[in-house]
């Protein structure tokens, strides 16, 4: 799909020119990795949650990332002061929703941000999609139970339920508007034995949803973009660590034209 | 001794069948890591420190990490909070006393989680393990000044008096829950330039806990698959950053017989 | 300038001899680079931030580092305790005011923290350091948008000013104590693309405080000790994660004589 495939290279581009301010509510596991990983693709991640600092920061970022994991209620409370300030501005938000149906903590904050802000995108595995809903994730832990096939059939209409644009990764990604549906291909097995992929995956969205306000093309094309940088790595890897290493760097090393040429986005 | 070792290896690839959910409420500095170390393993780590969600949390682990590394009040209730929850469950605690002997909130905290949850294990340093006996650890910082040799005599009686397994780790790390020591050969001066290697081994005792209720055997096991891993990166790493990396990919390529073969567990 | 080059080898020297304990109170992105950063050196790295540890975990230190990335109130209130008690000490204090200008909370609290305890350094980049100065930083999120040259001319006077020693950091860094300027050659622009590259310098300037109570000198030879770590780690890398690899292992390979002979520090 050559128009999808120029749509990634031409993301990666004006990121690039661009460096979009991305603003993250994130969790104390994957700061690091989600900071780097918005640097290696050419945006400026900013870290901040103080309740008297957030809607000034949201002010100059170009996308807001919330994500709950090692959540709190303060957490929770500051997250949705940030994003309704994002919601005004008309500022894309990406959310996270790291271990919902985990706990009740984690469901009941995933679903207040989701109704209380206008979250552009959701990108989580599809346990925690299907918690979203009020159907039962089973999830344990931050691991998902669920496969995209358990998902599939009814994206779509959850995403017009929910009235946002889902990202469901896995083995292939799902992305869906609830109208129009993108599979996603790319990655390695090893992104599971690395903490913070997946919130990094969203981070990502969050930066090309700064250059890209269509949150469907802007998903698929950074999932597809940070699935490409996964396999580039795979190949090299002899283990995690040395994953998480050329991850970061295939990601900064991509080009926009290598992307245009191997990443795999099809109308699903 | 063939019967350590296959014991060893009988507990890694017990893990990576039943990859068990390791609750850990653990220190700002070394939450990646200690993911990370989880997942190499074939555990799977969650994080997860909010008062309203612990004990829902503690729920669906196979065994609890407590580390009082960057400790606050508010997050030693707690950490006691889902100690009593794992203690009434039956499930296994591991507790790091990160910098216990350095000042009266550390001492006092793991004194605190030892006394009011059923911890199986402690890991820690000799100034560490000193302090906790409410004699003079005379720690600076983090990091220990006294050695193994300083405290191998009383470990069994301080093991009884605590009511706990005690891993104290330096050079050789010493494993004694009162009637019986272990000691572990193996580990490179590399790891004491990597912050977060001990707490990582905490973690790796937690996950082992989950799959052999042994504490000493769990303990000892753990500590010679990390020892090992250690070994094998030190061979390789040419300072402390590829060390990180070298240490993550021999966590994961390590094999169950491959730990059988070279791991060094002798009886005290 | 050779004498300038020997004082950084005797303070690599010290530090590797003496080990000091550095107390950081510092955000939740850096943390676990910037305690790398200090083991790699020689130093001894703790990080704590309780309101009712912070005292006494000073009372050990040899510097304490003071970065406000990821701030709250709360923080600001333990960061202002830990440096009236340095202050008390005659402890070396060194601040990093990271993204001062880009939100009220950070310029506050870097002032606030400036004008309330005895600051030796100050490390940032120009936008924060002219943010300081109740002049204009435009910062936006938490990169410069001013060069040195912004602000060579008045450095010095805004030192005297501030009544402490500023080391403001670009493809050039400028150290001055109001009186004396020196000038540092050093680094790499993959520093730039890789997070906690500056946490790491103030960090380092903390620990050369330790063993040097000359702050112009420490802070310049600390930020000529990390650059030409960062020049090393530069020639090796492909990309931002085997940079962050690389410089760890460069920080902890780099001798005394080494560094004396490759660093660059002019007087300006």
């Amino acid at each position: 799909m050559p128009a999808l495939a120029e749509k990634a290279a031409e993301n990666l581009r004006k990121l690039r020119a661009s460096k979009p301010l991305i603003h993250n509510i994130t969790n104390l596991v994957v700061m690091n990795i989600t900071a780097n990983a918005l640097l290696a693709c050419g945006a400026s991640p900013v870290m901040a949650h103080a309740d008297n600092e957030v809607e000034e920061m949201v002010d100059h970022a170009g996308a807001l990332v919330l994500n709950i994991g090692t959540l709190t209620d303060d957490w929770v409370i500051t997250m949705i002061k940030a994003g309704r300030r994002a919601s005004v501005l008309g500022k894309p938000i990406v959310l996270d929703p790291v271990g919902a149906g985990a706990t009740a903590l984690r469901t009941n904050a995933a679903r207040a941000i989701l109704f209380q802000t206008w979250v552009s995108v959701v990108r989580g595995n599809p346990s925690e999609i299907l918690s979203l809903a009020g159907r039962d994730g089973s999830n344990k832990g931050v691991d998902a139970t669920h496969t995209i096939a358990d998902v599939a059939d009814g994206a779509a209409r959850l995403a017009r339920e929910l009235g946002t644009t889902l990202a469901i990764t896995g083995v292939t990604d799902l992305v869906t508007d609830g109208r129009r549906t993108l599979m996603v291909e790319g990655g390695h097995a090893l992104m599971a034995v690395v903490t913070g992929t997946g919130c990094s995956a969203t981070a990502l969205i969050g930066a090309f949803l700064a250059v890209d306000r269509d949150p469907l093309t802007a998903a698929a094309t950074a999932l597809a973009y940070f699935g490409l940088a996964g396999e580039i790595a795979g190949t090299r890897a002899a283990g995690p660590g040395s994953f998480l290493v050329d991850l970061l760097d295939a990601l900064y090393t991509l080009t926009p034209d290598e992307l245009a040429t191997r990443c795999r986005i099809t109308r699903g």
